[in-house]
């Protein structure tokens, strides 16, 4: 914490509050990070009872916030995303126990070597320190980043929106009744106004990452005001290029599933390329599929004149960069392997991108080209998920290509050192 | 590169012409992410051969810089910094046949496994893709930095100071002449104006990292105006911890290595912490040997008790957080093992830090408790730094605790991504 206490700037009690919570979690980090693992899985295991025993605090909190939300005419999807029932509460306690049961990245040995001089040097897996989450009205995303970090000796300051803050008020403070958690170690923004996220990635003396979770908007605030290092999700532009030698019922399943089975998760696909080998023999036909399923097509030309009979609109431009989260597809044809790969190089955001084919040599350059933080041959792009990837759990997916890339698991929540053992060696 | 044009910002010329570099080496940074090791090994060979063959040239184009630099009266250290002597291009062009040399990280494969649904995980070493480098006035940079990245596949843009401007534009000309280079893989903003950097710092569609090089005030700018991610060295304020359980003979070594082989480096300790337990015995023969070495002392009270006889200046609070960079030294004395940590977790920049002690258990607490880049027991500080780690190369010294920390050898100039091989698995 070099030159901690500006005491130069002035700040206003909302902002005097921001900067108390971080110089408390900077402190419980320092405790955190000297605790033996046994003794912080000790705390998740406190954590998951406490949720549990008070249970009727938080669902009577929710109520307020669902009032509030009815109140304010909230969409519907909007009010069930922000309800906690038994059940979802259930899920988080079940989700704090698995955490507890992973095991513990911290004290890691990730290389150790000596050299010609003696010294040796050892590399070792330690938390990052403080970690702040800014995040939307989703209440299990406090539990869940709150005890993510806590397993990997971080302490978190979140900040939650505005119409989460019951329950965002009443999970922290059951969480905050544990008696082995250091002080500091899990806390809330209390204050909503958005005016204080920009103040809040301005701490860079004592916050060491800020991982946003929520809109385009919120990500472009924090990515834009933050001099503190950020971790972010940006877009995710996901696809399928089906090439010349795909298995086309094979084509079809990864399709479908990536277009359908969860249209608003990240990894969705939104676009979908089709080899031009293809449009005469399968291109009708696909779209056909594709349209009884209930997705909208957005086809360039060549999909509007092979899809007679289908309902395709004309693609824009900016069909080839839209999220579109829902049941819409943007299709276009392309000329092979190389015509998606332009593709890909212009409009991808790097999330998941897919190729279905039969042909080795044609499946291992477009793994090898493609830059995006997964890339799949011959399977659904849906499995980018910490989950499935047998991480068993998941703080977000990153899209940037520093420190994390993709599925984000309890590794990504640390950081390194060097030890360096001498007997007195200096340098000559 | 996700909606890659907005066509509707307007720019002025300059900016226009970093937007096309930025565009360019994005262009490059695909190509080179598809080539195989042997052919950038060929580029980089290329490279050293062309500079030496362009040496008048060079040394034409710095007499330029240096002519500038006297009329306008710089310091002789930062005119000596400048210059490009027959010895310091041969070390540039020796700098580049070591890179070359090193053993090549990219397409390592860091983890596989199979999921229970049959699809395999490939974790693989890739380049970043696009790195920009804003650095001050020496020279030998633009080489050095350029080749690091080329070496892991990455292309470069080079934003230098407008001292050696003539210099870089000589250096960065010679290696464009290589023919196995991608256009646009190594590039140089030609204009100086300081304007253009918190310009260049927001193209965070086209690059994928900034690494600032250089003064406090030049990585203040590139952190409160980047957009992109920012791999930065902050502070280099280390420290000597004296145990009550030292060696002294070893401690005064170590003492008097880290603070005047080099006493502008990074990892030159600024810091000396001394035991309470040795204030009677040991401080004032001490501070004697530091002073005869030409350092002038800054010293807590008890120091300035113990210290009779000699010069000790009394320390200011902002002695703890100062980087002197020159022959001065801050000396306190503390309470044990715990008053070091205290003050070390106040007041470190988590660069490095050292404990000088036989005594085991004392040790180990303090290389698990510093919370800094590199943790010493018993040996200089002044080994942070990528050559004395054995990394071959560094590309600067991280005080940063995401993706690189340290020493930044060629590993830390990459990213990963996995890479997903099915047949046809879809999520249920």
């Amino acid at each position: 914490m070099h030159v901690p206490h500006p005491a130069t700037e002035s700040l206003n009690p909302a902002e005097q509050r921001v900067r108390d919570i971080c110089l408390a979690a900077r402190d419980a980090a320092r405790t955190l990070s000297t605790l033996p693992p046994k003794r912080i899985d000790a705390m998740l295991e406190e954590i998951a009872v406490q949720l549990e025993s008070d249970a009727e605090e938080i669902f009577a909190a929710n109520k307020l916030d669902i009032a509030d939300a009815e109140r304010n005419d909230l969409a519907p999807a909007m009010i069930d995303r922000l309800r906690i029932t038994e059940k979802s509460l259930t899920v988080m306690t079940l989700g704090v126990r698995q955490v507890l049961g992973l095991p513990q990245p911290l004290g890691e040995k990730l290389r150790d070597w000596t050299r010609p001089n003696g010294i040796h040097i050892t590399k070792v897996r330690v938390p990052i320190g403080v970690i702040a989450i800014i995040y939307e009205s989703r209440p299990n995303v406090t539990v869940d980043a709150a005890v993510l970090c806590l397993k990997t000796g971080n302490a978190t300051v979140l900040r939650g929106g505005k119409e989460a803050v019951h329950s965002n008020r009443a999970l922290i403070a059951s969480m905050q009744k544990c008696r082995l958690l250091p002080a500091g170690a899990i806390q809330l923004i209390p204050d909503t106004d958005r005016a204080l996220v920009p103040f809040l990635c301005r701490q860079k003396e004592l916050i060491d990452v800020i991982i946003p979770r929520g809109g385009h908007s919120l990500i472009e605030t924090v990515v834009r005001e933050a001099q503190v290092p950020v971790i972010k999700h940006a877009h995710g532009i996901c696809s399928v290029f089906v090439h010349a030698d795909a298995n086309k019922k094979m084509a079809e399943e990864i399709i479908l599933n990536a277009k359908v089975q969860r249209p608003s998760a990240c990894n969705a696909i939104e676009t979908l390329l089709v080899d031009r080998a293809l449009a005469e023999t399968f291109l009708g036909d696909l779209i056909l599929k594709i349209e009884q399923a209930g997705v909208e097509i957005r086809g360039d030309e060549t999909v509007l004149k092979y899809a007679e009979g289908c309902h395709v609109h004309p693609a824009t431009e900016a069909d080839w960069t839209t999220e579109f989260l829902d049941l819409t597809l943007a299709v276009r044809v392309v000329d092979g392997l190389d015509g998606a790969l332009d593709h890909l190089a212009r409009y991808s955001s790097k999330h998941s991108d897919c190729i279905v084919t039969e042909d080795l040599r044609t499946a291992e350059r477009y793994l090898n080209e493609v830059d995006s933080a997964t890339v799949y041959w011959n399977a659904s792009t849906r499995f980018t998920d910490g989950g499935e990837f047998g991480f068993g759990a998941e703080i977000g997916i990153s899209t940037d290509k520093l420190h994390a890339r993709g599925p984000m698991g309890l590794e990504e929540l640390t950081s390194y050192k060097y030890l360096i053992r001498g007997e007195g060696q200096v340098r000559r």
